[in-house]
């Protein structure tokens, strides 16, 4: 797992030692010494696809481009620790970054689900602006200082799916006593609706909706989920994901450490995590059309669309988490919350004029035969 | 411009000669004959917000992250080369890269305007899609090729507006005679209903809508008209834009320039690419909402939509354009193109449950006081 031992010496290169000490900054090997050697934990199976996969390429990629000079060992969730004991394990220094998502650190601090995704929140493309222009890079570095880390966001998985469910949700009363793994402030906001919420990782939800030690889940898009295999226990799958507009996934690190790191191996770590960001986003766009075909045709699932009555009352479920979240007298929270809210109202006029008027007008004037 | 130059020895570092040799790799500084200077030339008038402060900036973090082993000096239009000559600037090595598009070269070869955006074509995020994962890059490097180049996305505008204009647009029939400046294969659509099509450097737009030598403009979104003036010289602005759903910007290079870089450089240029492209495209996201008031409230500038008796005249056109082109029997053309299409349709089919579905839903729930 990018562990590749690099050469001793460049290949082909006629020239005596004090050549090679004098070239030695342009295509040498690495002097074993200053080598640096990461460990990686993650929130996901072995390969699990997007997570799993993106973490292992991730590695390679900083390993090519420092030229050796940080090389990542990845571990799986349970390999080192847990799925959900990365934060731990970074903030000890048992492994120096983690690939996961700042949502599972809500026992920490809630307020860390905003740095992934919230429901009737801010899509993906919106959200990379908040963080770059409107301020939410500085907020959640700030948060994260806390526990001496630095987020970074390396993947996002676009629009997800509502989740999986056993029977059919025909308004939001049948919420009332249902057992849902669904994270963060998403799944607190249908408590409200009289849900019981459980966080699981992927690799227990299976078991848990096969035992019906839970009744529905929500776990990602058709790719992801289709992978874990929940159309085997699930019959019904519903959109749209109003919950989840867009999970940004973090690979964060140890602040200290990554501050040791050479200043230009910083620069790159920031921008393969921007590199990822859009290999990992977009193989989930181009993979969940196919994969979604083939949930409905091969394995017979049956595509839902939750009721607008339930729309309108999660999003009063979710307006009150929010109030009471805001209201705890925690001011870095309310800090961070107003800033996403008044860049969401900005955004959600532009959204409007933009993106989704651009997709309402495609579905008029397109057509090519 | 990303020319400040490196210290020649490391800083408190208390070492004799034979120790700095064998440090050489981790935090060293270059050594002069190894470091490599590169020209870019650009299409943006110096300094102009986007792709012309966006260069600026690719040439800084490649300097950092390369620890000043590849320096990129930029030349704003007309510096070195003209706008619009750019790509025969790279081609023959009067420039090293350029930051561009694509949809500017269709003097090269028409399919070109794929790699830029089309007409009721994929959304910023579809078309990272393909590129990654559904063929798109092989194909722009096997158009490239011909030419010596190599392309790279470096940025994108996400969903542009459909442009300013004097007169009103009633229906589709207000096109005909209208002068209008607007580039690539979106064009050639327009002028199907008997509009006049020109290509301008932003540079010179605004000076022949003021002279009446063009009647009608498109350029980007609120921001960057916003800076470009044109509502000092036109009174309607017209949404939605159609025509250019995101048009990706290019950080292209002379190909065997590029492959004679070290490997990790290449690397890096690669991931400092993809950075760009989040930064930039974020920084349009983040600028338009207020752009967008800006130009309503203090400049008087009327937003109106487009009729979707056009919408469906301009897909009708468009139509035409496409399979004029897919039949003109050149091979890479029509190979491009269905490859498009293909992974389109499949996009589009998730994007209604994912992205569209979301923003409308979004409406629906989204409240928070």
């Amino acid at each position: 797992m990018a562990t590749i031992r690099r050469r001793r010496f460049a290949k082909g290169a006629a020239v005596g030692t004090a050549a090679m000490a004098a070239a030695s900054v342009i295509g040498a090997p690495a002097i074993s010494q200053n080598r640096i050697e990461w460990r990686m934990v993650t929130s996901w199976p072995k390969l699990f696809p997007g997570g799993g996969t993106g973490a292992v390429r991730f590695a390679e990629k900083i390993e090519k481009a420092t030229n050796g000079r940080l090389t990542i060992k990845v571990f799986a969730a349970g390999e080192l620790v847990p799925a959900f004991e990365a934060f731990d394990a970074v903030q000890r220094g048992t492994a120096d970054c983690m690939n996961s998502a700042s949502y599972y650190w809500q026992n920490k601090a809630k307020v860390l689900s905003v740095f992934t995704t919230l429901p009737f929140g801010m899509t993906n493309y919106e959200t990379v602006a908040w963080m770059r222009h409107g301020g939410g890079q500085e907020l959640w570095d700030e948060v994260y200082a806390k526990f001496g880390l630095k987020g970074f966001h390396s993947s996002s998985t676009g629009v997800q799916m509502a989740g999986w469910f056993n029977k059919e949700i025909k308004s939001s009363a049948d919420f009332n006593g249902l057992k849902m793994r669904i994270p963060g402030l998403g799944g607190e906001a249908l408590r409200k609706l009289g849900a019981t919420i459980v966080n699981l990782p992927v690799g227990e939800i299976f078991g848990a909706l096969q035992s019906g030690a839970i009744d529905a889940t929500e776990w990602v898009g058709p790719w992801q989920d289709l992978a874990a295999g929940f159309y085997k226990v699930a019959k019904y799958y519903y959109w749209p994901g109003m919950h989840e507009p867009a999970v940004l996934a973090e690979t964060s690190v140890n602040k200290a450490k990554f501050e040791a790191l050479p200043k230009d191996v910083q620069q790159i770590f920031a921008y393969v995590c921007s590199e990822e960001y859009l290999q990992q986003s977009s193989e989930a766009d181009a993979s969940n059309a196919g994969a979604l075909a083939t949930l409905i045709t091969q394995h017979k699932v049956q595509l839902k669309h939750l009721p607008e009555e339930f729309l309108k009352a999660y999003g009063k479920g979710w307006n009150e988490v929010l109030t009471e979240l805001r209201d705890t007298g925690d001011e870095l929270t309310k800090k961070v919350l107003d800033s996403y809210y008044k860049f969401q109202r900005e955004q959600m006029s532009w959204s409007r004029i933009g993106m989704q008027e651009y997709l309402n007008a495609r579905l008029v004037g397109f057509k090519f035969n």
